[in-house]
């Protein structure tokens, strides 16, 4: 499998991107040039990790009929002092709501350990360079 | 410096995303179950590597003097076929278009090498599973 992307300069720092005929807006921080036309390009690489784990996830859970009201995932990551600036320390927090969610606490978490070291890709990624620790946030609804 | 990302759940395999106050949208390939509501999430680490090399190039190339009416970058990434997936390949394509630009190419090449060797951290986080390889295009206009 193979995925193409490209971005063009807008002037500035700006680019605009599109990626599997999305189109998508990327710009450099204030500090380095950038107008806040759409988000710095390193930190898309948290929201890569966001989606992969989260969509294996919910695969997961519908696999093991866990089901849930509303699921969020909530990722932060800290950056190297030094150049090349890599993740060091990844924070993923996996927030649900629903029914009696306590109950099936051990079928999520499973799922998210599935997740997190066999299929999600991005995560196998990133773990090469950041230490990943993982929250889950069950709130009853 | 930290980062954070968010992504809620749209039901399906659909999420709705946040970064840096600017919305996304991804969802799974229709082989698992998306419905093109977005770009799917690993793909976007190669638009996350695109950004990053292309604005270090661009702010390097301020530096050096060089201008050009037109700049593009395109990533092509190929996947591991075992899980976790994996980028084991990557290319990365830099298409200038300008005058006499051939006259820069030395400072252009520079540029780019200093952007992938000492200051993309996407691109050293991506380097511990993949190869990278850069092509530069110079057209003339």
């Amino acid at each position: 499998m193979s995925y193409t992307t490209r971005i063009d300069w807008k002037g500035g720092m700006a680019f605009d991107g599109e990626l599997q005929g999305h189109p998508f807006k990327i710009d450099a921080a204030e500090n380095h040039g950038g107008k806040n036309y759409g988000p710095t390009p390193k930190p898309m690489m948290l929201s890569s990790l966001a989606g992969c784990t989260a969509m294996d996830t919910v695969a997961l859970l519908d696999k093991f009929k866990v089901s849930f009201d509303s699921f969020a995932v909530e990722v932060d990551g800290d950056l190297a002092e030094e150049h090349p600036k890599v993740y060091t320390n990844i924070r993923v927090k996996f927030i649900f709501s629903g029914k009696n969610l306590e109950d099936s606490r051990k079928k999520i978490e499973k799922a998210i350990n599935l997740s997190q070291e066999r299929y999600c890709g991005v995560a196998a990624m990133v773990r090469n360079t950041a230490e990943i620790n993982i929250e889950v946030v069950l709130n009853e609804s």
